[in-house]
């Protein structure tokens, strides 16, 4: 486990609410998830703001710096978590301040909601990128989809609290779930997952990560350059994160329910029976 | 009615996968969400790139310029959709080319991905943008959620192919759902949704939105800034859009499921009975 980041367990606000049941309405306290924006400013110049709950800001800010920036940890000397005004700024110090300099001067920029992805652009060609090869990674039963997807039910307080937020879970080979990571973007929610893993020394060859979420193209080029070469999803894929798992090695499963799931490119790192054999034993 | 988009029913890919149910793997055709980056030229001057479902884009062009620019249809004067190598391209010609090269100036760019809201930003304090107050607009019973909800589920050919795709619907006080949108993202659904609205020259005020996705900050202002009164969403609300909601003057409905929902702002807007009245009346 990862030591605790100054400002986990936040996230949550309280609301006066009317709830209305069959017509009839009540005032109620409800739980509502925060969302915050956060700046992420590399040796002093601002690079993105996202929109996202205030947790576990530390791990979002080395999962992010790898993903976005391709800085892995040793490339971080400090992360400040700084409260202002408007929100959060992450200060986050590399070992190369002369880089951000000059990514300060490129016009590829970044987004700011809780629904968005990566890095933002003006120019189309520079959206999606082709992740290098993930390894080999492992190879485990289909049933511990299944398993980590009932172990995760139980390791979501935010979402428990307040609804509609996205998880991000690594899990061993068993299913065990390891870690969980939480927040109102599902990509924010993976970045800080993939930074728990980096500070805490998960090595991403020795499992699987399980999302809550669709697995939109970012998911998938995330997972990919953290190294995970399994990402589950409980919901569904699009066309290009089925498109760019399958050229970089990774294997996409997808609509991960009790009983069910489909699998959308390299199926070898998931153990099942072919129909055939199934019948044949039956 | 608003007139068939160049590309209205794109949206879908087939792909070979394997469908796992308790263990045993069959291979299938499945079909799968197309999540296409579009970018957005204003009077030749790229803006921005946004992942998007590749249908209605007409209608996204006309919402998007006035959500995120400010540019109502008037200020339109042509909107080319050209497909190039890496995408589409929305080319959007406008009354005020002077607009759109100071624009191309600012740091404040746009954000890629499908799940992303609106403009992206360097900067915190450009994040948050707080709309004008929305009118009056409708009173109604809430009922007419319920009804509209029950409608659209009929009405999203996209994710009942597809899974996981967003919609946003326009529906008058009865509940009956008026025009619907679908997409990847849910902030690219309720543009395309304003778009069309203002295409066909429905007046906001008359009914309200009923969005499938949760209620996150950048639905609320682009809510507000077209001019709808009350929004509902079939998931939850974050803390920040039920602020947002709270100071334009938006009523602000979540969680909306066959007999049930809750009202986050104005309930005014929405007819229910307080529930002593309802127990004293039962």
């Amino acid at each position: 486990m990862v030591a605790a980041d100054p400002v986990a367990g936040a996230g949550v606000a309280s609301r006066a609410v009317l709830e209305v049941r069959a017509g009839v309405a009540e005032p109620k306290l409800d739980l509502l998830a925060e969302e915050v924006p956060v700046g992420v400013h590399y040796d002093g110049i601002p690079f993105a703001v996202m929109m996202a709950s205030p947790g576990n800001l530390l791990d979002f800010a080395h999962g992010f710096s790898l993903t976005e920036r391709g800085i892995a940890c040793g490339g971080i000397v400090e992360v400040d978590v700084r409260d202002v005004l408007e929100g959060i700024v992450l200060d986050i110090r590399t070992t190369d301040p002369a880089s951000a300099m000059m990514s300060s001067d490129q016009t590829r920029l970044m987004p700011g909601r809780s629904g968005c992805g990566i890095c933002g652009s003006r120019l189309l060609e520079e959206v999606v990128r082709q992740p290098a090869a993930v390894g080999e990674g492992v190879v485990l039963a289909a049933q511990a989809l299944e398993v980590a997807l009932v172990a995760l039910q139980d390791r979501q307080p935010l979402n428990a609290a307040t609804g509609a937020i996205h998880a991000a879970a690594w899990c061993n080979v068993y299913g065990t779930v390891v870690e969980v990571r939480e927040d109102v973007g599902r990509h924010n929610a993976l970045d800080k997952l993939i930074g728990a893993m980096l500070r805490a020394g998960i090595d991403p060859a020795t499992g699987f990560a399980l999302v809550t979420s669709r697995a939109s193209y970012e998911m998938v080029t995330k997972a990919a350059i953290a190294g995970i070469p399994l990402l589950a999803a409980i919901s569904a894929p699009t066309a290009l994160a089925v498109d760019l798992a399958q050229s970089c090695g990774l294997t996409l499963a997808g609509f991960v329910r009790p009983g069910r799931h489909v699998v959308y490119s390299h199926p070898w790192r998931l153990r099942v029976r072919p129909r055939q054999a199934a019948e044949h034993a039956s």
